[in-house]
């Protein structure tokens, strides 16, 4: 049982620990904290939140634990001031897509204060975004990865671990900059392609769209991102994306000349390999 | 109505005509021809069709309308045997998923023996295969292009557009070539992409695997594809292919150096167009 829970941020994902921690009563006050009181209300008239403020040092002073859900870039930003602002006894963690970023900078700021903080990145989004789709069941047998380093205290990897599973969530723990690394693979690569896949069609083929069919849908699902999310994710790991994508090249390239080289079983075996490894993914 | 109906191949795509053929009393009597008579049992089994055969000759004999349903392939081998064992008021169509080089070979069979062919392709396709998945209400809402040329019988359009609209779809209809490069920038370069996606992260980053959320096997769910029908379907539409390639490598390319260059604006405005394209799509 936390004592309060301050989310900074109630979008997807900081609307979605609030639902979630609420229908597990697992904290006595959750305080939602936000640029704007508009994107607020609904939370508090929904009673997901306890109270709402835009004063992100008063959101966050005397909480128990903090969750910071708010973009990725904003995210940084904001840190100075909440490490200030909070107990001495809180423990923080964010949401963001990218941990290296924000995990130097709390060790930067742990230097001159030492404070609990663990970075978490639930893999529990969705292409669409804000409060309106936060939900309570969003992290139920959802991952999340939780990036301590050898610097990081281990009661706070133990207490952000147990918030997350008490919201359904299987943890995972990684070094960050693993964690970047994976994520661009299997994350921020995916959403790259996609679009470009979109707009190789959008260029080289418009009218088919009009007979685009389930696979083309679902393979390019994740185009429809928002854009300020997604310019910032990809910013943030630049470095990351473009080694996966060298890799992405390379594995295309070589399918190709496969299919330019016109030897059946030799296609056929490659096709059956990839087909192997995706069907394990369920 | 329809007197007698062929079917040659009972997988997921003639296994679904003859169900919803079935479902619909759209024909007198149903034929399912075959190599393998332990795989054309179960839909004799479940009546899907009443009478089965692996004679080519003798399954197509007599019937009213044909439809060729086996792998691309394997469809342009049988098609002259068919052409010579069809009845002369017979109507022909394939569901094959590229169709300049059927249609080419119709014609060329045409030229001495006049028949009623039009291609067809119904974009109802799924990474799974074979008749344990077909469905009575596979085409129920898809999308069916059907390509003739001007060389094809108005009323061979007429009746297999009919057929198709009888079984739930909604019907395009698309000069061969044309339909070609649609299918190669919507169907087939996604999977290849897909595909290459799923290489790229069992070479770089296999651990990543662990982490991956819906977004990812949403994007790679058509990488789990059958083998030989993805060999044989990028071998027949090899140029088509090429050039939607290189198309979405310059897509990606432009992404990327706009994600190197830093520029936020431009990044989200060239993201937020994509997703305009997209969400036309629903």
């Amino acid at each position: 049982m936390i004592g309060r829970l301050s989310i900074v941020g109630l979008g997807l994902l900081g609307g979605s620990v609030a639902k979630a921690a609420r229908a597990a009563s697992l904290a006595q006050e959750i305080v939602g904290v936000g640029r704007n009181p508009k994107s607020l209300e609904p939370a508090l008239r929904e009673r997901a939140v306890d109270r709402i403020t835009t004063d992100l040092t008063e959101g966050v002073r005397g909480a128990d634990m903090i969750v910071l859900a708010t973009p990725v870039a904003t995210l940084e930003r904001q840190l100075p001031a909440v490490w200030e602002a909070a107990s001495s006894h809180a423990l923080l963690t964010d949401v963001g897509s990218t941990k290296a970023g924000i995990v130097r900078a709390a060790e930067a700021l742990g230097a001159s204060r030492p404070l609990g903080f663990v970075g978490s990145h639930p893999m529990a989004g969705s292409n669409l975004a804000g409060y309106a789709v936060a939900r309570p069941d969003l992290f139920r047998d959802a991952t999340v990865v939780v990036t301590p380093t050898e610097l990081t205290d281990a009661r706070a990897v133990k207490r952000v671990t147990e918030l997350w599973e008490s919201l359904g969530a299987r943890v995972v723990t990684m070094d960050p900059v693993a964690h970047d690394r994976a994520v661009a693979a299997i994350s921020h690569l995916p959403h790259l392609v996609a679009m470009a896949l979109v707009d190789a069609v959008a260029r080289g083929a418009p009218g088919a769209f009009d007979v685009a069919a389930r696979g083309f849908k679902d393979t390019t699902r994740i185009a429809a991102s928002d854009p300020q999310m997604w310019q910032e994710i990809f910013f943030a790991n630049r470095d990351a994306l473009g080694a996966t994508l060298r890799t992405f090249r390379t594995s295309l390239d070589e399918l190709e000349r496969l299919i330019e080289a016109g030897d059946a079983e030799t296609v056929r075996s490659a096709i059956d390999r990839i087909r192997t490894v995706r069907e394990r993914l369920s």
